[in-house]
């Protein structure tokens, strides 16, 4: 089982926020940093702005064959030239949920392209999924993406293709939370 | 977003303990009945013996013409006449969770035809499955059986069929909860 990851909104950590962006219903409210956490939030400062929740879990639509592309090409988080991080949450509709396996996976792949897409963008933009919606949290997805600051024009056309997908059509809540690191992070 | 079920073993609850099996790996400690809530364990009585936990979440597997079919086929939990219930919680190993999603499913389905069997039980026995996964609970999945008394052979059927398939490979653990229901719910 993989911890819960939580993203702690406040006035310190590692990730300076930037920018927080609405792309679909309501925002985040402001602050000045994001502490990543897998300790869970029951010390988390009494200045907490918010706190996202997700688990990194198991592949929902990757194939074998997917699965050996995106690994050949993938590199880690915690890359010590990835100083811009982008945090996205993500809600779908209900629709989406009520959708048998089969036609969401169409619809995200055969359709959508939305693996395909993400390769064209490894191993630049490096990116790890975590899951939401069993925790019944407010948002299904938080997509962390890592990269140099020369890989932002490579994003921003990735979040571009995704955003023009029908796969986006289930998307109720969205929101484009930039960061930058202050520091080196030290293990 | 489903609520998360408990599933609270103690000395009171609708549903009266008949027996407690092993399958595989270790047991869940006896207790006189199960208490099924939707309001969460916070408030759960001191003498509690084991607290299970999930959420109903949306299918994984099964395709929309498998959808046609349950769905034209089962019966809600719930019936007067259910007076039987099996609560079965499994664990399945990393090794399955490792897999990507199309080998998953082509265990699940296409080799081990567990929608198929399930359905073959339809409606006598009714089912409700749980996701624990996300949650970090100990096991991954809990199943909710519900069937009238002169269903019980059905059901073993049910059961005996599913774990000779490739898919029980790479379950770890698993315990089989019989239970009565000692009251006629209202609602």
């Amino acid at each position: 089982m993989s911890p819960v990851v939580s993203f702690v909104a406040g006035s310190r950590g590692l990730w300076e926020i930037v920018s927080v962006k609405a792309i679909a219903g309501p925002s985040l409210d402001a602050a000045a940093a994001v502490d990543v956490r897998e300790d869970g939030p029951a010390d988390a400062p009494s200045d907490t702005k918010w706190i996202l929740r997700g688990v990194a879990s198991y592949q929902r639509y990757v194939t074998r064959e997917e699965d050996r592309e995106l690994k050949a090409l993938q590199e880690p988080l915690g890359r010590p030239a990835s100083t811009d991080a982008v945090l996205i949450p993500i809600l779908k509709s209900d629709l989406w949920w009520a959708l048998p396996q089969d036609e969401r996976r169409e619809i995200f792949e055969e359709r959508s392209h939305h693996i395909r897409t993400g390769l064209d963008a490894l191993p630049a933009v490096a990116r790890q999924l975590y899951h939401g919606r069993d925790l019944g949290e407010p948002f299904d997805f938080l997509t962390w993406f890592e990269f140099a600051p020369d890989g932002m024009t490579l994003f921003d056309e990735l979040l571009h293709e995704l955003r023009a997908t029908p796969e986006w059509d289930y998307v109720e809540r969205e929101v484009e939370v930039h960061l930058r690191r202050t520091e080196v992070p030290h293990d």
